[in-house]
C-alpha cells in the first residue's frame, strides 16, 4: 500500500517532527507543570502515573493545544497548565482503559494494571482526573471548564458505550462512529478548541479548531484500529489482535462483516463472541479483512476526515503552524503504511 | 454499651429525622435535579447509576449542604444542583471502592460491579464523576469549583494511601486518621463549606461549617469502622467483617494490636495478611477487640470528634436546623449501640 495524501513534491514520508519543533519549546513548560503535578505525598501515585506519562507517549493532545495557540498567534503562557489538564484527563482514560481491556501491553511496555494491579490503576487515574480539574480551576476559565468538563463526560459515555457494543457482532458503523467521536476525538477536538479560548478568539476559529481537531482524532482512531489488525507487536507497542480478542467491533470488522458471504459472516459472529481467539483464527481475520477491501477502506474513511480536518484550517492564513497540523494529519493517515 | 452523649431529658435515641423533616422540600429538588442528570443515551449508564443512587442511600452528603445552607439562612436555589454535583462525586467513589474491595453488597443489595461486571463501574464512575463537574460549572463559582475539585483529589490521594496501608499491620492511628480525614472527612467537609460559599458569608462561618463537616466525618468513619467488626449483615446492609477479610487495618485493629500480648499481635498479622479469613477467625478478632476495649474506645473517639462537631456550631445561633446538624451527630454516633 502507499499512502496517496501526501503532497506532490514531498521527498519524505510525513513526519511529526515539524509539530514537536514548532512546540518544543512550550513543551518544556508542560512537562514540568505535569511533573510537578503528578507529585503526592502517597508514593505510589507518582510512581504509577510516572510510569504510564514517562512512557513515550507522543503528547498528542497537548501538543494539539500548543501548536493551535501557535496557528492563532497566541502570546501568553495559560496554555501549559490547560495542556497538563488535557494530558491528564488523557492519562486517566488510559488507565482506565487498561482495566477495562485487561490489557498487559502499551507503548511497548507493561501497562500499569499488570505491575501494581486494577485497583491502584483505577484509583490513581481519579486522582489524575481530579488533579487535571484543579489546573483547570487555577487557570480560571469557566469557558475550558466547560469545554472539558463536557468533554470528559462524552469520553466516559464513549466507553461505556464501547463497552455495551462489545461482543455484539450486530454493531453498524453509525454506532462505531459515535463511539470514536466520543471516546477519541471529544478531547482531540476539546485540546485545539481550547486554545482559541484563551487566546480569546472568536467562535469561527473557536470552531475551525475544534472542527480540526475532531476529524484528526476520528481519523487517528481509525488508523489504529486498521493498524491493530495490520501490523505486528514491536511496531505497535501493544499487543497485537488485542481489539479482535476483545470482541471489539472495529470499522474493519464492521466492513468485512458486511461484505462477506455466509461462512465468513459464521466466523465473524463466532470470533467477535469469544469463541475464536487462536493465533490462527487472527491470521484468518486478518486474511478476511484484507480480501473485502476492509483495511484499505477503513484508510479511505481515514484520509476523508483526514481531509475535513484540514480543510478545517482553510480559514488561517499561511504558516509554519498551519503547515506543521497539516503535516500531522497526514502523519495520522502514514503510520498504517 | 450505652451511648452516653444523649442531651440529658432525651426520651427517645437520636434520629436523622429532624435533619430530613428540614431538608425534605429541598431534596425533593435535588433529588430531581440526580435524576435528570444521571440519564444518557446510553442505557446501561442510568441503570447502573440508578441502581446504587435509587438504593436507599441515606443522601447524608446532600443533606448536609441543605441543612447547612438553612443554618446560615440561605434563600436561594443554587444549592440544589451543587448537593446533587456533591451526590455524584460521592457516587463515583463508591462504584469505584466497590470494585477496588470486590464488594459483593452495599446497602443490603447487590453491587453494581457484581451485576455489570467491574469496567461498567469504573466507566460509569468516571461518567457521574465528570458530570459532577459539568454541574459545577453550569453554577459558575470557582470557589465552589476549587473546593470540590480539592476535596476530589485529596479522596483519592486517601484512597490511594488505604491501598498502600492493606494487609499492613504496621499502619498506625496517625496513618489511619490521615485515610479516613482524606477518603471520607473531605467531602462531608466541602459539602458543609460550600453552603456559606454560595451564601456568601464570612471566612470564619465558611470555616466552621467545614469544621463541623469534617469532625462528623471522622466520627462517621470512625462508627463504620467500629461497626464493621460488632454488626450483623443484615443490620449493616453490607457484608459482615468485610474490613477483616479485605487486611484493612481500621482503628479497632491498631487498638487491639497495640494492646494485644504477643499471642494476639501473631494472630493479627497473620489476619490482616490474610491468612485468616474464616468465620471463626473473624470471631476470635471480635473477641479480641472487645476484650482489649478497642471497639469502646474506637467509639470513645468518635465521641470526642463528634463533640468537636458539635462545638463548631457555636457561632451559629439557635435555630431548628442547628438543632437538627447536632442530633445528626449524635446519630451517626448511636448507630453503634
Amino acid at each position: 500500500m502507499t499512502a496517496t495524501i501526501h503532497r506532490i513534491g514531498r521527498a519524505t514520508p510525513p513526519s511529526l517532527d515539524p509539530l514537536m519543533t514548532l512546540v518544543a519549546e512550550d513543551m518544556n513548560s508542560v512537562n514540568a507543570v505535569i511533573l510537578d503535578r503528578m507529585q503526592s505525598r502517597i508514593p505510589l501515585i507518582p510512581e504509577l502515573a510516572g510510569h504510564l506519562i514517562a512512557g513515550g507517549g507522543k503528547r498528542m493532545r497537548p501538543m494539539l493545544t500548543l501548536a493551535c495557540a501557535r496557528l492563532i498567534q497566541y502570546m501568553g503562557t495559560r496554555h501549559h497548565k490547560l495542556s497538563a489538564a488535557v494530558e491528564f484527563i488523557h492519562t486517566a482514560t488510559l488507565l482506565h482503559d487498561d482495566v477495562v481491556d485487561g490489557s498487559g501491553m502499551r507503548r511497548g511496555r507493561k501497562t500499569a494494571n499488570i505491575i501494581w494491579g486494577n485497583s491502584a490503576s483505577v484509583l490513581v487515574g481519579d486522582f489524575l482526573f481530579s488533579r487535571s480539574f484543579e489546573l483547570m480551576v487555577e487557570d480560571g476559565s469557566l469557558k475550558v471548564l466547560k469545554i472539558l468538563s463536557h468533554a470528559s463526560a462524552v469520553i466516559a459515555e464513549g466507553e461505556v458505550n464501547q463497552l455495551s457494543a462489545q461482543r455484539r457482532i450486530e454493531t453498524d458503523e453509525e454506532q462505531y462512529l459515535d463511539i470514536i467521536n466520543a471516546k477519541t476525538a471529544a478531547l482531540f477536538a476539546a485540546a485545539c478548541r481550547i486554545a482559541a479560548v484563551v487566546a480569546e478568539k472568536d467562535e469561527a476559529q473557536e470552531q475551525a479548531l475544534d472542527t480540526y481537531g475532531r476529524h484528526l482524532g476520528i481519523a487517528f482512531q481509525l488508523v489504529d484500529d486498521a493498524i491493530d489488525y495490520a501490523s505486528d507487536e514491536a511496531t505497535m507497542g501493544k499487543d497485537a489482535g488485542d481489539d479482535f480478542r476483545d470482541g471489539k467491533v472495529t470499522l474493519p470488522v464492521i466492513l468485512a462483516y458486511a461484505r462477506g458471504n455466509d461462512e465468513d459472516r459464521a466466523f465473524w459472529r463466532a470470533a467477535i463472541a469469544g469463541h475464536k481467539i487462536s493465533d490462527d483464527d487472527l491470521a484468518h481475520a486478518t486474511a478476511l479483512l484484507r480480501r473485502s477491501g476492509a483495511i484499505d477502506d477503513t484508510l479511505a474513511r481515514a484520509r476523508h476526515y483526514g481531509q475535513r480536518a484540514t480543510d478545517a484550517l482553510g480559514i488561517f492564513p499561511a504558516s509554519k503552524a498551519k503547515d506543521a497540523l497539516i503535516e500531522a494529519v497526514e502523519f495520522a493517515i502514514a503510520r498504517a503504511y
